[in-house]
């Protein structure tokens, strides 16, 4: 695919993401990700371009946080034939977990992931559906490299330029950070 | 795809759930979905066979409920090439809601859907990762027909056959009840 097309194709997803006012409180602009994937063309092209992007890094796996990031991550790897290891709060999932506590604007969080669900060494591309502050997928790069696989990249479908979150995690880990598409403020 | 083939593909699937006693709480023998979908060619050939069982049926949307249905419909709807509608706990969706509450073993569940989702008269396939009693899906039939589309299948990952949740399903709405693998038990 050649850059212009890529970027053409970018440009019609971006157009179909919703702009919701005083989301989840008053004074933010939510960047609403699921008008992407109520839309069948604009959903196909977004997991179209993410797999272009990465279909030549050998990934073993993709590696999501719940529950909006399933929705991109999970066909994503489908897309790349690779596995999908879903990272979850805690309680969800079954079997003996790691976890990574992390800290929000108001309080922590904490999530956590399958002790046997990453190989040692597996190349692995984390993706979440939006770029913010970063802490999510902070919490899930040392998720990954406990279980001493190797993280590839660093994407998501939206990222918000206005809350440095590129920067923190380009500075912190050097790894590539890839967004689809972008918007100011915060 | 032959009977034989899609029969042998399933199996292979089937071989991948984990069974975990006592979660989430003693008693309970879990089947846990999430390990077919940590290992790629389990998590490909079930979007495979979903997608070829619904393939020919003009699905215009995959409806599905957070969180590990997303994991599954998801890449449904990208390989159907139609739209994903996610189907989430309150406070979650940010744009106009509509909602239906449902029982519990204990307590009450409410589920929601935008709105503007899904088109009147438009061809729904719903997918949850597991069929247990029903009340899951029964809540996202009912959302589906409250904005006017049309349910077309009902579809499972997983479906228990001790919990009669089939036969609630096929009996309340007379609408084809499709799992890709079934368990004894509950």
């Amino acid at each position: 695919m050649t850059k212009e097309e890529f970027e053409q194709k970018a440009a019609y997803v971006k157009a179909k993401v919703s702009t919701v006012p005083d989301f989840p409180k008053a004074g933010i602009l939510f960047r609403d990700v699921t008008s992407v994937c109520d839309d069948p063309k604009a959903f196909s092209l977004c997991i179209e371009l993410l797999a272009d992007k990465f279909k030549d890094q050998n990934i073993d796996a993709v590696v999501s946080a719940e529950a909006r990031g399933f929705i991109f991550g999970a066909p994503l790897a489908a897309a790349l034939k690779c596995a999908f290891v879903p990272v979850r709060k805690p309680g969800k999932l079954p079997r003996k977990v790691i976890s990574e506590n992390f800290e929000l604007e108001y309080g922590h969080e904490t999530l956590q992931m399958h002790e046997d669900s990453l190989k040692k060494g597996s190349r692995v591309l984390l993706l979440d559906d939006l770029l913010a502050t970063g802490g999510t997928m902070e919490a899930m790069v040392k998720l990954t490299k406990k279980l001493g696989a190797d993280p590839v990249a660093l994407s998501f479908v939206i990222e918000l330029t206005g809350l440095a979150g590129r920067k923190r995690l380009e500075d912190e880990y050097g790894l590539e950070v890839f967004s689809l598409i972008s918007f100011p403020g915060h």
